[in-house]
């Protein structure tokens, strides 16, 4: 079996993130990226506007998944099978080079106190983007902020195990956000 | 009865936060900081290395207060008990100055990017507080990383609604975030 080969977009990603990691993120430009993706500048500028935006395109998609799959949980979904669901959409537009992501991520993140604020930002706008489908389903307040911080632990956790784990396994992301969720609930009635 | 006056310091913070609504955080400077305040730039370096340091000032006291007070609960606290202590160490060392600079942080917060991932960041940091505090209280993980987001819900929530609030009633803050915490377990235990 062939290996799995990233496109353009994914290499462009993992260059950026490489870089930001060994040089900082202020200090890489996109000329040092799309050299590092083996792609010309207008390559760059085909998926990307500019250096920033390649961070939070993920982010958007991400937060658009999960309250997709919310909103369309059936109508008696429970708040957390509704996040369930979310989880799983989200989840399953991941895959191997969301996987190989992770670790360089986290690497880049630990590395610079500016991508540590952002990676924070793309936590509150998961969490919140949860909410806010949750309220459109009629869940009331603080219900909804709970559960929503709730999906957020679970997919920031699951998405960690998932990352740090074997690539070769070719395991899928879904069973491993919805563990996290899973223990998170009872976590949660026994806090309560 | 002498209305509070806010001393240099508080004054400082104010100053800026108003500054950074009105014509963003990057464009404004020291000199004027200090100018609003109507104090020295060496009373503004006394306070503050710079200007990135009166924001983040703030959220490391708010981190330390809370994570003593979980610290210092009686042994026998469950986690959310630890986290009521921490929340009403916090609560108390925040006074009239913090109660009229949440609605103008808001403002300055809701104009910038930059303020925004800040703000996410300040979230992220004191969630993870509270976390370690009871990792270190033996509580396991992930009940421990639960409770500590309910416990930065709570504090957000709380001081929302107190910051709010008319100033001129004097009450604490301590209530307001102890009430939210108490709305948060009971949401707690209807998602579970």
């Amino acid at each position: 079996m062939a290996r799995w080969e990233p496109g353009a977009r994914e290499r462009l990603v993992m260059a950026a993130v490489d870089l930001f990691t060994e040089q900082g993120y202020d200090a890489t430009t996109v000329t040092q990226i799309a050299e590092r993706a083996g792609v010309t500048k207008s390559t760059f500028f085909r998926h990307f506007p500019d250096k920033r935006e390649l961070l939070v395109a993920g982010q958007e998609t991400l937060s658009r998944l999960l309250a997709e799959g919310i909103a369309e949980a059936p109508p008696g979904a429970s708040p957390l099978e509704a996040i369930a669901a979310g989880l799983e959409r989200a989840s399953n537009a991941l895959g191997p080079a969301n996987r190989e992501l992770g670790p360089r991520l986290k690497a880049a993140v630990a590395a610079s106190t500016e991508l540590q604020e952002r990676d924070a930002l793309k936590s509150v706008s998961l969490a919140a983007a949860m909410t806010t489908a949750l309220i459109a389903r009629g869940v009331p307040d603080p219900t909804a902020a709970l559960a929503g911080e709730l999906g957020m632990l679970a997919f920031k956790r699951g998405y960690a195990e998932w990352s740090e784990g074997d690539p070769d396994t070719g395991d899928d992301l879904a069973p491993y956000t919805l563990a996290a969720l899973k223990d998170l609930r009872a976590a949660s009635a026994a806090l309560s």
